[in-house]
């Protein structure tokens, strides 16, 4: 089975298409760069060319055109993914979803959109419309795609509320077309979304999504301070336990984090200072500072709604989730990041034990989210990189310590979730990609059923660099 | 200090007054009579005289001219309390909240009403104004004021998301007048709400109440079959443990409650069919059914959007919290009931444990609510009465075994509490009413010190039977 790149893009020459340049290049790569194992493998990575449809109807005819010839298709939105999702291992066709942008369809608690809209572009309309929101996005809610969160997004901001996106209820319907001779259109609702849903577009794409809705409020952004840092992480959990204050994110920062990476938070804070960032809604304001008067050694240094810092910190969510990491690499680039579980009921002990065997290399910033109806922190925690073989030591500590481990240095599915495999995605794969073409390299179930997970996936057809 | 009940009479004669007849008794009871105990004790009670003031400034004059003549006030909306919230056990003065109902500002997440509004009166003009509605109400929906469900209540139907009322958040601002020779108006907000909220009117009148609204949708009611009890159980405490899925309720119902008790269920159930009641939003219905679908032994019976009861069971809230208590009755007068508090984590246990000591003669009708966060389960036990001995016995038996008893067999603040002296409200009523005439008898503190709790309190100046 070879590609036959060539005749794939004379066949779709009437599409927007781009095969050279740095617009190649810039659509051929992600956010991949915040792991130095990742930089280390993926950096060449290229596809042959980039091809934008507009609708439905042109993803059919990419899809049709590239299984007639072989190419593999790899699918993306705006490419802020941190784990090599969105990028061509095997090289072929990008399909970048920016022409598939409308907002089709909005109504209470519910919205009906195409996979290309950015975050923010579905909550303007959404507000526009009737005063709702996304109930979760991710950090990169001004750059990224609905799209992008669905096949390659965990949760994020909201996540303290509602859970992650795999939770029922989380994603209502996606529309997915099929990667084989003639493509089929299908719709999955409840059970069926797990089949689609964080699947990198391995197994089919979606063109379009309809999501579950929340109230928009105009959210007070907060940082709060503490000199103890275990203050800090128990304050923000017992935020999110307020069930008469609806909060939005509440992220801990270990010192010195807010210090040393947090330019415009800096002049506010020093060296010994933990942070909380928070998002609570207006209405919940009151009970919210009810709360923080009971809480001993708590500082309130900024609130949104009537501060006098001179530079405005911007989004209080884009010091959050993987922001935090972005910010820290800007200052000290030999800087990276875990994805840590610190579960329910022992997430307060765990935080401790970790930090007490790896601060400061690993320093803990915790993201409260809502697992099973309980409070508890993603940590996402920045790590002072020094070899992939300490990196993998730190990885095995924290599974040792209990603390289950998403490991954003891997590029496959299998490896950056559960590390098993999916019975479901694995299924409808062989349904509905029956090539292998549909962003190959990613799920390891495919390639390499027998793999064993002692070391980390190599893709045999990653294209060499050159 | 003697009441001159004409000199007050007289002087509030230019408004609405009701001093003779059904009118004047039935606008001094409550529904008390859920309680045999108290339908022994309280039975007879009856007000001089009910006065309706027709806004703030004149309940002024009437706080102001009863305590210059001496004389009980004892303020009621509804009257739809279980505990002699509303009765005047002193005489004197009933303050009746009918005629304050104005909605007087709705905005995204708030609402500021006269305390004297229906609930379902709030909800219309919310829903009309911004598709909104109040975060919890209690089953008397219909016919009870804001003013006595904060004054009163505890929490409801919304208290699985939303937690009770006495949670900071759960109510915004409360304005007060006080019971003094000049009534003074004050406004309550965060900490200092707690002295007035849940007081029964004890010391302080209120006059207007702003409160934290939700988004309101067309919720799915639904009635879900289960032959195993503790299966229905622990379902409905899983349901509100999907993130993902909005709900409103979630009610447990052992057998043979629906069959016996619910007369428009009965043909669709059998004597042991345990039942489960839920609300939940339509946008999280395919979230919803996916989790049922993993659920054995569960089956949807009804769902008010697709159905074909010939008779309409209505809302399926009017089946839950102490509408179940009212529905037992009415099949069987010999029914009262008890609220438990099974926390978590070993509400199921707890509830297991409670069942196998006392099935049939206390039955399980379970409501799920959340309490710092933890979603957990409030009782409101059916209890086949014998004695006032057995009863206590029983309430004895489930404080031995761990379960908090908010005890609705008395008409003091403190017995159907925490059996403990709340200061603030004590503090509070020291300073809003000197001379303890806002609805006498009902805090303990106030009256009597010292006492111990071992026995019912007796209020001595309680009115005796004519």
């Amino acid at each position: 089975m070879t590609a036959n790149i060539d005749a794939a893009k004379a066949a779709l020459s009437h599409m927007e298409i781009d095969d050279a340049g740095p617009q190649l290049k810039t659509k051929s790569r992600d956010f991949f760069w915040y792991s130095p194992v990742l930089k280390a493998r993926l950096d060449h990575v290229l596809g042959d060319f980039v091809v934008a449809p507009r609708n439905e109807a042109e993803v059919i005819e990419v899809l049709r055109t590239c299984h007639a010839h072989d190419v593999p298709v790899t699918t993306r939105g705006a490419g802020t993914g941190n784990y090599g999702q969105a990028m061509p291992l095997a090289g072929g066709c990008v399909m970048h979803m920016k022409n598939m942008a409308a907002v089709k369809d909005v109504a209470p608690g519910r919205v009906v959109v195409e996979p290309g809209c950015l975050l923010k572009d579905v909550d303007a309309a959404c507000i526009e419309h009737s005063g709702q929101e996304l109930r979760m996005f991710s950090s990169t809610w001004a750059t990224a795609t609905i799209g992008g969160f669905v096949a390659g997004g965990s949760g994020g901001i909201g996540s303290i509320t509602w859970g992650s996106l795999r939770d029922p209820g989380n994603i209502i319907r996606l529309r997915v077309v099929t990667m084989e001779a003639e493509p089929r259109v299908l719709e999955f609702r409840g059970e069926e979304l797990a089949r689609v849903s964080h699947a990198y577009g391995t197994n089919g794409i979606i063109t379009e999504v309809e999501m579950p809705l929340a109230p928009a409020y105009d959210w007070v952004e907060m940082f709060v301070a503490f000199d103890d840092f275990m203050s800090a992480a128990t304050f923000a959990v017992d935020v999110a336990n307020l069930d008469g204050v609806l909060s939005k994110i509440a992220s801990v920062y270990e010192a010195p984090i807010a210090h040393d990476y947090f330019q415009r938070v800096r002049p506010h804070v020093d060296e010994g200072t933990n942070l909380v960032g928070l998002m609570v809604a207006p209405h919940s304001m009151d009970g919210f500072l009810t709360f923080l008067g009971r809480t001993q050694g708590a500082e309130l240094i900024y609130r949104s709604d009537d501060h006098d810092w001179q530079k405005h910190p911007g989004p209080v969510f884009e010091y959050g989730w993987n922001h935090t990491t972005l910010r820290a690499l800007k200052v000290d680039p030999s800087i990276t990041y875990l994805q840590v579980r610190f579960g329910f009921p022992e997430h307060l002990e765990k935080v401790a034990k970790i930090r007490e065997m790896f601060s400061p290399e690993v320093l803990h910033h915790l993201e409260v989210i809502r697992e099973n109806g309980k409070a508890m922190f993603a940590g996402l925690s920045l790590v002072k990189f020094t070899t992939e073989a300490r990196l993998d030591e730190i990885v095995r500590l924290h599974e040792e310590a209990g603390c289950m481990i998403f490991n954003p240095h891997r590029y496959t599915l299998e490896e950056g979730g559960r590390q098993t495999v999916d019975d479901r995605q694995l299924a409808f794969k062989r349904e509905a990609d029956p090539k292998g073409l549909l962003n190959p390299g990613k799920m390891i179930a495919w390639d390499d059923p027998e793999f064993g997970f002692e070391t980390m996936y190599a893709y045999p057809k990653l294209k060499a660099a050159e």
